[in-house]
């Protein structure tokens, strides 16, 4: 792990990276989920789609629908959909534990299931490269269908393009998928509050190890398999338990700690990690050291992180250990009304060290 | 324009290309919108995605949400969506008459506006090429914003990924859309009844010749403009005629013809369309013939077809040519019980044609 580390950190001499670094073009950090892609967003894409965008253009949007005029971001008479979209470009296509198709379903089903909504229907977009072999991408169609079987989604509307042979690599697949928000349930990333237990589902980094194990020829000693799942079954198990959960996010590229620095910055709170807490397998820890990575910046396919009133959280992580996706669920620190927008470490040893938000892309391609 | 010309055509002889041809791999004709295109939905995305998939998995998908159960192709109690997604590959990037921008705003706009859906809600997800100029990707991204408020649709959640220079090809743009259909609609591609009159909304072929215009260094006499635009106002003033509409389609990929043939089949009738009645401009006309193209089969970004009952044809017809957007409308055919799944022209000469669904991509990356 790259971090200075300090017994008593300055947090009013840390500086946040400056925003929309000069670089006159795209860079892979962009599409790293970082510091560089929120620029992209904050700098670009918002100024440059004017007053058409939503105020936000996060993950997944709110709306509001039926009985009179259809809002965004507000939480009106109607019927409340959660919309989200997502592109996948993961390379290798077939990785251990899964594949481009799992991710494509997986990863918008969660979308949705972290703002509470039950994902109901999908999309299904392809950028196919001339040449890909229409066996592999029977294979991929076939994941998909599966883990929308698992997940009970439909998918109902779709799209092909293909580009030519030097235009594309292999597959590229967007869904976008709509939910259904329970009534009473409100779960945003500006819900986050001082006192609020952090949760995490389960063991982090292995999607993110398991995806570089197979690439470029690497190997590591013990094999590690993504784990892609949906998780607005766990979620369901949460919301049982009838705990007002705040904010719950799937910590994918960026990690963990892309996710928590979201948060605490989207709250205006602190977030204090306990570093031995982290449910970091050796495996993963092994193939971190090897490669030089955070685990923290590891991106997940499979699990989530919760904000939890504090009078909440034995029964919301007991509920998370009742099921088959949550067994390994740790609470791992606390939101704090310290250093808003920043989120710190208590190492092993005693110190405290600061968990940035990564600025590029640790790993390209990983989802 | 390629055809057999026969005075008396044979319509038993006539044999439907066959399904699934034998190759191994991605052909850039998938992605054309022909006949290619639906045998790889039909016999691969199908049968692959298993129960998972709705029936039609067409360009747009009608959900009922609210009030119950949700259902997908049901018009139920609650409220009923229109849900769509279509991805951008179109090369140049910026063409006359707009960008990969306006298309990709429009492009989810009309198919929305084909259920007679109000356009609601857009996401925007990016796979950009690295190295891709910021400069480039503003522009972009202020035409999409631009076409949206003009829209007026909220562009609400997005997504950027980043693929290294040798994967990628600039921009590559997804949108998908939630639109609301108002009560008493009911326009579907299976609705096409015999005796419906066949309304184009204006000239065709012009999005495609526009963008061919300016590729690879073929420059034509006179300049063409791409027709992108946002129809939903067009069908709303085709909607407050009172008029039964059954059929609503925006020939884009594989043109006039392939929509065509799409709704013959859906809905198991023939179409005599009338080549002489056809609005095809003389520019569109000269270039095609440069290119050896059919206009019947080059795509249009700004135009519709209607199927609408005979008895309320002339009205239709007249509030489409009283909006900017349809002063070129045109009556240019019939809806037959013979020959059901074909569609054939009556020609100047007076010869019948057949005008196939067109097999692979005449033009590729137009869209």
């Amino acid at each position: 792990m790259h971090h200075t580390e300090v017994a008593d950190l300055d947090f009013e001499s840390w500086v946040c990276p400056v925003p929309l670094r000069d670089t006159p073009s795209v860079v892979m950090g962009h599409g790293g989920g970082g510091a560089m892609s929120g620029e992209l967003v904050e700098h670009l894409f918002l100024p440059a789609f004017g007053t058409a965008a939503a105020a936000e253009l996060g993950d997944s949007a709110v709306l509001s629908i039926g009985t009179g005029a259809a809002t965004d971001g507000v939480a009106g008479a109607g019927t409340r959909l959660a919309f989200s979209t997502d592109s996948f470009v993961v390379k290798p296509m077939f990785f251990p534990g899964g594949s481009i198709g799992d991710l494509a379903v997986n990863g918008t089903v969660n979308d949705l299931a972290m703002s509470g909504a039950t994902p109901l229907f999908l999309s299904t977009a392809f950028i196919l490269q001339e040449g890909t072999g229409l066996a592999e991408l029977g294979r991929i169609a076939q994941a998909m269908g599966t883990a929308a079987q698992t997940a009970g989604v439909r998918l109902v509307t779709g799209d092909t393009k293909v580009v030519d042979s030097a235009s594309g690599d292999g597959v590229y697949i967007n869904t976008s998928g709509i939910g259904v928000i329970p009534d009473g349930v409100d779960i945003h990333p500006r819900r986050a509050r001082p006192g609020d237990a952090v949760l995490v589902s389960g063991d982090i980094g292995v999607h993110g190890v398991a995806v570089m194990s197979c690439r470029e020829g690497l190997e590591f000693g013990t094999a590690v398999e993504s784990d892609t799942a949906a998780l607005h079954g766990l979620v369901a198990a949460m919301l049982a338990t009838g705990a007002d959960l705040h904010v719950l996010r799937d910590p994918t590229r960026g990690g963990v700690s892309a996710s928590l620095n979201e948060i605490a910055r989207a709250s205006d709170v602190g977030v204090e990690l306990v570093e031995r807490d982290l449910p970091v397998p050796q495996n993963v820890r092994d193939a971190c050291s090897l490669l030089g990575l955070d685990p923290l910046q590891v991106a997940n396919e499979g699990k989530l992180i919760a904000f939890v009133p504090p009078e909440s959280a034995d029964e919301v992580l007991a509920a998370l250990r009742a099921h088959p996706l949550g067994r390994s669920a740790a609470r791992i620190g606390t939101c704090v009304a310290d250093h808003p927008g920043m989120v710190v470490a208590r190492t092993a040893i005693g110190g405290t060290r600061v968990v940035g938000l990564p600025i590029g892309e640790q790993l390209p391609r990983i989802c």
